[in-house]
């Protein structure tokens, strides 16, 4: 791996794909976009992120229709969503060289095992991103909140492989960070996925704003992260009080946040149900830890999901 | 109390009260119906109940705007909301004398007490309705189960009182049985409002037959069962699986229903979410039963119909 100037593949370059990879392309990395929907739309206009403190373009940008075009990369950042993981190996496959690293910024969990299938465990980390980021029309990134990624090796990357990863995002300007476990960081995020993704949903197609605001809700917020807790300390990861309140907080400050899921279901995608609802309950339960508040919001998120469809 | 011809009154004519008001009316029982909304409807062309069987007509129906035109009656028949109850002394008042008899056939729990707080405990009946009834305009009622009506003393109601009251439903056509025990009937007939007049709002607007065609929400449905199940036998009630079991089969058989409170919900009216949802959620987890299913739906039917306002 050339560590001077690695080649970079992103998969997925949906709203935290596009985000990240603009970042770093930036910051003159040799970033390679896959993309699916918005190609044409990105090959001629290039991304434009917008923010608070500034926007800027990235453009012209390296897009490809195929990752076939690309070809074997140092680095492969997916982000892909997870109900697209059914063709992750069709897709990295033709990135792949004998060290690349493989690193999964998707939501929920299950992720990192189904790319531990096709490729070495000590070349997969997961990255978790703390972030509120649309993408409100193909090739247009908006970021409300500058907000932090966690990365994190799977099973046995070499730690100094991980600080450099951490190394190019910081210096792309990112506030990343190294952790040191990827399952507590994973399931920290739940924290704020499960109640937030799920009750923009279940409380009838709503934004954060309204989550927050509704007491009923909050209260539900706080029993599932409650539940999350509770299984999250069975696997041996401790969430603070502060954590669970930082959760709400922190949304607070979000305004009208459309969360990733209530869009895909507003916009008759397919939503991350099983990623972010299912495997967590599933691994909850199998535990011995009763989730019943997480298990009401799944049955009504499968059932409000297929009534839509 | 003359039982050769008793008074009675209808407290809330809406579907339930109408119902039955007209069967007892049609047996030439004297009933004297006492309506807020649809006076000049019924008053003009009097009730239509819709039945598969055979459909008929109270026509002249002795209507009233307000209890004082009624005045003192033998049986006061109470079918009002329980979103109402705030009005139930102002609204009885002008019915009682010193015998008379008071059968609410309101949802949910807490009715009877609110109506002890002004009427002598042994005057007080209860009577569980398990019928499916809609009012689709004022004055005409479509019955679409002829169901059943389980009639229980509140506290030391003399026992050939309640008979007669039975006997007066039996002779007008109504399947009505004498329940040995009020509060086994309403706990009872919360394993069908609980699930179903919830996850008809909470599953997104949707009739009963949808509920019993969804995985998760008769997992849902189940799991809620098995909670009321858990408080009623704190409660001395034992309900067996087979009652459980038959609550979804009946609802099979009920067709594209819309149970009352979804039809409150979408029409815009207050729904009884305190007395079919958070009331049995007080008073199980109040002796100590954990009924985690049935909060998160108490939370979120608490915001969705705040919501809708």
């Amino acid at each position: 791996m050339s560590w001077d100037n690695p080649k970079i593949a992103i998969v997925g370059s949906g709203a935290v794909g596009s985000y990240y990879g603009c970042k770093l392309a930036r910051d003159n990395r040799d970033v390679h976009f896959h993309m699916r929907s918005g190609y044409e739309t990105v090959k001629q206009q290039g991304f434009e992120v917008r923010q608070d403190a500034e926007s800027y373009y990235v453009h012209p940008a390296q897009v490809y229709r195929s990752t076939a075009q690309i070809g074997p990369c140092d680095v492969v950042i997916v982000a892909l969503k997870a109900t697209a993981n059914g063709m992750l190996r069709e897709l990295l496959s033709p990135l792949l060289k004998e060290d690349t690293l493989v690193l999964t910024l998707q939501n929920g969990l299950g992720n990192v095992e189904k790319i531990a299938a096709f490729v070495p465990a000590e070349q997969i980390l997961g990255g978790l991103c703390f972030v509120c980021i649309n993408r409100v029309r193909p090739g247009i990134i908006e970021n409300y909140l500058p907000g932090q990624l966690f990365i994190a090796a799977y099973r046995g990357a070499p730690e100094d492989r991980v600080a450099q990863i951490v190394a190019i995002f910081q210096r792309a300007g990112v506030d990343c960070q190294h952790s040191s476990s990827l399952d507590a960081s994973l399931w920290k995020k739940l924290c704020w996925n499960i109640p937030f993704n799920g009750l923009a949903i279940a409380g009838g197609g709503i934004t954060t704003d309204v989550i927050v605001d509704s007491d009923p809700l909050v209260e539900m917020a706080r029993a599932l992260m409650e539940e999350i807790r509770a299984a999250a300390r069975v696997m041996g990861h401790e969430l603070s009080d502060g954590f669970l309140q930082k959760q709400l907080e922190v949304t607070r400050g979000m305004g009208a946040y459309r969360p990733s899921s209530l869009i895909d279901y507003l916009e008759g995608r397919e939503v991350e149900v099983e990623a972010i609802f299912g495997e967590p309950l599933r691994r909850g339960e199998a535990a011995g830890v009763a989730m019943p508040t997480l298990r009401s919001l799944y049955c009504l998120l499968r059932h409000l999901v297929r009534c839509r469809e």
